[in-house]
């Protein structure tokens, strides 16, 4: 380092200061360019419907707009102990007895800064660097690059549409068996596919994890959300499962960043720690607001009506606009349809949808670098109205197109 | 791990699962032990005054709570984009120039959610797993901690009277003669310490980072609180240097959770896919009052100006008391002050103080495992009223204690 003069040495020298590191190098979204696209063809007039997008419609509930209010009169906005604050732990157990009829003890709620925050405490506390955690596929991207980035190697299970797009222990024990799995991430519903794994489904998963050793993290963001049957929560098949949720979605609060941890008891401090540390503590006024937020919960059931007649309509629409194949779509507010008939890159597709067509969409790739070539993922969070207007412009633009 | 079986195989197997990684036994803040101490003593009716906070007395400027209000009742609180609100990053770049009188381009502005999210960032996309990075002691606990958790290896650098607390690039050429440093990261004004590096010192050890290759991140977050001389940004030196800020501090918003970067060009693409991935965005409401809360400097140079008068309360009135060696408390609201004339344990000498004089303060060995043994940290963000009593009751406790 001492020997090289000259402009080489000086070029190298601030190489070494501006090369971004290896782990920083995880993909974007592909969904950020149909929206900027999208942005693009809005600025010169055109209507978009938007179906690309993955947040609620609706404002957060009223209590939870009032108790932002009142906290901001009311003086500072400190931070709070790391773990939360105590009366929105204490409201957060107190909903998995209302919601779900099952005991957890406040203590080992953990409030965090969305679960965005919740995967990176849990990633952390959980594994060491080179330790395999399972993912499916599709699945939500981030799963993957918060995994790669703290050095873990997600290992990617396809789903399958013999077990309802459900991961199951036969798969994860295969996957086992090729090197060890230090841990398991599964969502129900999921995101993209809003499939959602059934009780049985998910207590044999749970079964084979516990007997190999194997840590289970629950991503139930999207519980409350749930229209083919109730949603069952890992919390109550398991104390030593890790679940992980967010005021984001049922309670529209994506912009607040509060979502939460149920975590076994031998984890809390780890967490504590990490989260002193990594953060100092979440968004105060958010925490206020999403322990008032569980009041508003009639609002919300109105929104949530919204969602199911918007699922009504696509799932009786897209077939007739020739859109026949696509996951059961359970829960969440995604349906994700198969459009092999009509492309093998989804990008392109969606791409050429949104020009064409006005209609915003998610292509696959996003949520499954192979398979994803072939769908295209739909949200239907927005109103019935563009529900309609989006089938019978998808109807229009697919008869034009030509099946490979 | 299939050949075992009976009870030892599951116990086995249940702590595979529930015992917290090698990466999570991350310290905890001694200064939480003495805050818990506190309350048990006010919940018995005793008085605390608190000199081991971190955090302004003050709220938010009017301008940001106003800003607060006017966006809830706007409408829906959505994700922005991952680096910010454009608003927000312009109004920062503006405050480069008003302040400091030096250009930056709001595409180089990161918003963050508070410095804590923008220590992460820059860590994982500047460094690799077993980089050895500097940092200072005494210092923020959470620099060595968040860089053990994510791999990296923190290298202590003691700083001396002689250099006013500075690191210096002799200091830094030391450490990186031993092995090969990617990076290096102080803080003017410090914490614990109040000291501040001149524009010669920082320009110095910058020259050096930048000879040698080695990253530099300047931790700014006490900027605008400085009374000995006006605080120098390493923005104004070095296109190429990662300058991390908060609103927290001048600005009165520890709880709001917002913060900044400005970020070398080629670092903000890979900052940008992280955070993506990572956060998806900021807090929406917490970027929204920040924007406006640059209207109100008056009303937080007002605050400042109580902090200046604290100051000069404790930098007059310990000396008296018998304390009469502390670091020069240039900036921040801290003073760190040597009691080894009392004491070579200065935890059990804070809980003393505080049990009997009831006065909190934080341990010095939060910010240096070893020399700390022998300094306690004074923060004086509260009211000149209270630094007066704290003199006074620490002048009348001190004089019963026998030097060591």
């Amino acid at each position: 380092m001492h020997d090289a003069t000259g402009p080489d040495r000086a070029k190298r020298l601030i190489e070494r200061v501006l090369t971004p590191s290896g782990r920083s190098d995880v993909p974007p979204f592909m969904v950020m360019d149909v929206m900027a696209a999208a942005e693009r063809i809005e600025a010169s007039g055109g209507h978009v419907i938007h179906l690309e997008v993955g947040q609620p419609a609706a404002a957060a509930p009223r209590s939870a707009i009032d108790a932002a209010h009142a906290a901001l009169e009311q003086g500072r906005i400190d931070y709070t102990s790391a773990l939360g604050i105590p009366l929105l732990r204490e409201r957060i157990a107190r909903h998995y007895r209302e919601a779900y009829g099952c005991t957890v003890d406040p203590g080992r709620i953990v409030v965090t800064t969305g679960s965005s925050g919740a995967f990176i405490l849990a990633f952390l506390a959980m594994f060491e660097p080179g330790d395999r955690v399972a993912v499916t596929v599709p699945g939500y991207p981030p799963y993957r690059h918060i995994l790669t980035a703290l050095g873990c190697e997600p290992v990617l299970i396809e789903t399958h549409s013999v077990t309802r797009h459900a991961l199951t222990g036969e798969a994860l024990l295969a996957a086992h068996r090729k090197a060890p799995l230090k841990g398991v991430l599964v969502a129900s519903p999921g995101n993209p596919t809003g499939t959602m794994m059934t009780r049985e489904a998910l207590t044999e998963l749970m079964g084979v994890a516990a007997r190999e050793g194997i840590g289970f993290i629950s991503d139930e963001i999207y519980h409350g959300l749930d229209y083919a049957f109730p949603a069952v929560t890992a919390a109550e098949l398991s104390p030593n499962a890790v679940v992980i949720n967010s005021f984001s979605k049922y309670f529209c609060m994506t912009g607040w960043r509060v979502g939460w941890m149920v975590v076994p008891e031998a984890l809390v401090r780890p967490i504590e720690r990490l989260q002193q540390n990594l953060a100092i503590s979440v968004p105060t006024l958010s925490q206020i607001a999403a322990a008032a937020a569980f009041e508003g919960r009639a609002e919300m059931e109105a929104v949530k009506r919204g969602y199911e007649e918007n699922r009504k309509i696509l799932i009786t629409g897209l077939p007739q606009a020739g859109l026949t194949e696509f996951l059961p779509a359970d829960g969440a507010f995604y349906l994700y349809a198969d459009v092999s008939k009509f492309t093998d890159d989804s990008f392109a597709f969606a791409q050429r949808m949104l020009q064409e067509a006005h209609v915003a969409a998610t292509p696959g790739v996003d949520f499954d670098p192979v398979r994803g070539r072939s769908f295209v993922r739909f949200s239907y969070a927005r109103s019935a109205t563009d529900m309609h207007e989006a089938v019978a412009r998808i109807s229009k633009w697919l008869a034009q197109q030509r099946p490979i």
